[in-house]
């Protein structure tokens, strides 16, 4: 019993053993810790900006003479918000000869409040400004006469993928011995090849040297040096620091996925198919006849077209039919917030909005509008509101943003466009369009119609869209405007009656909500001018 | 009465003469027409590719050694579709050792569509391409032993406006004259100063030269070299092309308007206010008692943070309360029309996603969410769901998209993660994280959930967001999921089985309206693989 015993005990202890072995050298992956905080940006960026040549300051006592046509035209140190001056003080100037007026955004609040708003305001701009500066934003200067040879524009990685980068070479004097550096701070170097009579150091680190006394060898293995990726991020940059005796260069290695495409099926093929290719999509409030007066109105020249409605009236009515879309809201939400809604459920490659009081009539040629879209680079293009007396409107603005300092930048809009565009002689390239027009539904969604913008708005679904949509506008594609003119025999109804209340509003209790609270604290502008 | 009658038309041809002069000289702004059809990229691009330096080629016949570790992690040309092949084939291995499996995504269409389908495809792409693509991409080679020093990268012009070209400068050997020509497509070359002793042609133009027998003078002129963007475009980049005599130097200036911030009222100071940091968003179908139960464990712990729901419902039921959203949609519209409809009306800083079937217990904690978004750069983090067994999920995958050629890119999900975070030590950096999150509002509502996903989807969100979205997760804010396991001793109630037959239906009409259409379709691949 005794050996038994002795055994058993023999065995398990040898199964510990071989357990705690097995345990031991299971693969582990390791993790490495990634610091994702919101901290100032590398020192690397400190050190380029050192590093601007030095000739600057030799220079500095050649004398010249100010072109003041062209130099008047650079950025000032912040902007200064002011209109224009003077003109004549006639009735109708202003609609003849418009002048530019200039609003200070921070009247959108109350003394007391302002500070704390201007204080909150700051802390998420830094954080913001954290989240989307890159390195690959940062000025770099060539040095002249370096006898490096290497990449400045185009080298990209996918996150955590190798790459072999391209150009690189050493065109030095004659020399007993050749030899450069690499060095990546979110990667490592290697080689996906070895040639010879070059000597290797460092490959697979962070920093590699390469060396040979045969410059055509050395320049050779640098066509095989590769960057791995190996800190992760979505998309960012690493900056690459290229050496050889008494020259250095840096440039910038894009670490990032590609652009995955969002295509739409645009139905048969042949002639646009609009029903497959466009959506219209609107906002209804307390307006069912209006409403209806539109859906009338589409449906005699596009019978199978989605509509889809956002509403958010008080007591809502049931709207059915084939191919309409009605989607009910908190009661009075808010007018962004239901543009938002309804181009949220869009699922054709276009959509098309439409005020609720409008009338299509035979020159609302759908067809051209996507013509436009088919055939250019614009994402959205607008077309013309034609009232009862026959007055048409296209409300083409440009707006562009000056650069402002603590207080925020200055935000300038003018009315008309840019350019006309060739081969649509109607039709120009702007910034701003009329609540008619056409878009790529992507985009749209992309940027957005801000919920918090409860009443009136208009522009500000633009200046959110600066930088990310090609606007242009159509005048030649016409849609009706049901009559807002009140004609004083006729008594308004109660409907009508709250509709003015909500449409026409009194300041709102949250500042930050309203238009220039929002233009303020969100966008971070301290002046608005106009014409 | 003759001499009165010759005033007269003395006067008149006086006045129509004058106002044909005033006419004639009434500023008129000339504007002029802009291209922006989708045609091919403009010639620089090709010339550059004919300028990669001459040495590749009397390099090759230096031989070399592959080095297979480095080489295999090169891409490829084009993807292939492959799993992981053999592995054990026990009851739980797919548990315990996940094979990698793939999924060839033509297989969503009919054979007879399947062509149709891939023309449609790319017609689309190849739009998409000419409106994604940018000069700023391009790759350049800097040339060594060059005598011109200039900006290779952050040289940046917003629409219209001007700026000064920094870092400008020739260091060339002594000569009895140096001149450089500077020549730009998109915009004109002035300069904002003069200096003595420098010639000046073309200033103004879109080639300009400048020369002189003076070293220093010249340098000194090259500090004021302004660039102006005349043609309009809201984000794109000029090719600059600057030479002297027998070297040229190629670097981009982006012409864009600066990234305009979004950001949000963050509520009263301290520590962190959930109900005015954070909403609540969830989607609901024919399931109003878990929806109930929902909202009831949420107000234990937020009484007042807002809950905004999206209901497609047959027959919805009023849901009201104070802090309640309700959204009617539809019946049936779906799961991800319903997901972006939430969102879309969201108007706090962060977004918090829960299905509409989760309860809230006291480890569920929205402040440490907001901590790690407040102090990260992270955009969404993810939580752990807790199932009825306690076995609780983060479902981390990580998502890698493999380029291919005319049929697609292949899509990898593999679950894990890619790094632990740095003072967050539950907290990891991934790619797609299960359905309970806090995010950035304006992040979400950019990526957004796309409608044409009517039924079962997750993980297309975040495919969507690849790139956009920074992801964490953390495993220490859990949530509870209410029961699915169905008792066989109680019936299912009618609701539960309307609900099962939506929840899990059979194929779709729309076959780019399915997962794997749509991935093939929107997203072009042809390949997903996962493990």
């Amino acid at each position: 019993m005794r050996s038994l015993r002795k055994t058993v005990l023999l065995a398990i202890l040898v199964s510990v053993v071989l357990v705690l072995a097995l345990l031991h050298s299971w693969p582990t992956r390791t993790y490495t810790t990634v610091d994702v905080w919101q901290r100032p940006g590398p020192s690397v960026e400190r050190h380029l900006e050192e590093r601007l040549p030095e000739l600057d300051h030799r220079l500095s006592n050649i004398p010249f003479h100010v072109r003041d046509s062209v130099a008047s035209l650079l950025a000032r140190n912040g902007c200064i918000c002011e209109g224009e001056s003077g003109g004549v003080n006639l009735p109708f100037a202003q609609l003849l000869f418009p002048r530019v007026s200039a609003h200070p955004l921070h009247t959108a609040f109350e003394a007391s409040e302002l500070e704390e708003m201007k204080r909150r305001r700051a802390k998420e701009y830094k954080s913001f400004q954290k989240r989307s500066k890159t390195p690959a934003d940062v000025l770099i200067i060539a040095e002249a006469n370096s006898p490096l040879q290497y990449p400045t524009q185009g080298v990209e990685v996918r996150p955590l993928k190798t790459i072999i980068i391209p150009g690189l070479a050493l065109h030095d004097l004659p020399r007993d011995h050749y030899s450069i550096n690499i060095t990546a701070t979110l990667g490592t170097l290697n080689v996906a090849a070895e040639v010879d009579g070059v000597k290797i150091k460092g490959d697979g680190e962070m920093h590699m040297s390469l060396s040979s006394s045969l410059l055509p060898n050395l320049n050779r293995q640098l066509q095989f040096v590769t960057y791995t990726n190996t800190l992760f991020h979505p998309s960012t940059a690493d900056t690459v620091q290229f050496e050889t005796e008494g020259h250095q260069a840096v440039f910038s290695v894009k670490i990032r996925h590609g652009v995955t495409p969002k295509l739409y099926n645009t139905g048969s093929k042949g002639d646009y198919n609009v029903s497959a290719l466009v959506t219209i999509a609107t906002k209804t409030f307390l307006r069912y006849d209006k409403l209806q007066d539109l859906i009338d109105s589409v449906r005699r020249y596009y019978p199978t077209v989605t509509i889809v409605i956002a509403d958010d009236s008080e007591n809502p009515k049931t709207m059915s039919g084939p191919y309409i879309e009605h989607y009910i809201m908190p009661f009075g939400k808010g007018w962004f917030a239901g543009r938002n809604l309804a181009v949220s459920q869009v699922t054709t490659k276009y959509v098309l909005w439409v005020d609720d009081d409008f009338i299509f009539t035979a020159n609302t040629k759908l067809e051209k509008l996507v013509d436009v879209l088919e055939k250019t680079t614009l994402d959205l293009v607008g077309g013309a509101v034609r009232e009862a007396t026959g007055y048409t409107a296209t409300y083409r603005q440009t707006i562009s943003i000056e650069p402002g300092e603590e207080d925020g930048d200055c935000l300038h809009m003018r009315r008309g466009f840019h350019h006309v565009i060739q081969g649509f002689p109607n039709c120009v390239v702007t910034d701003g369009v009329i609540n008619f027009f056409l878009a790529r539904t992507d985009k749209v969604q992309q940027v957005g119609f801000d919920p918090r913008l409860a009443r009136v708005a208009h522009l500000e679904f633009f200046i959110d869209g600066l930088g990310s949509l090609h606007v242009g506008s159509c005048d030649d594609v016409i849609v009706n405007h049901a009559t807002k003119i009140r004609l004083p025999w006729v008594s308004q109804s109660e409907s009508d009656k709250t509709y003015a209340k909500f449409r026409y509003p009194p300041a709102s209790s949250d500042a930050t909500h309203t238009k220039n609270g929002l233009l303020f604290f969100k966008n971070r502008f301290q002046c608005l001018t106009r014409n």
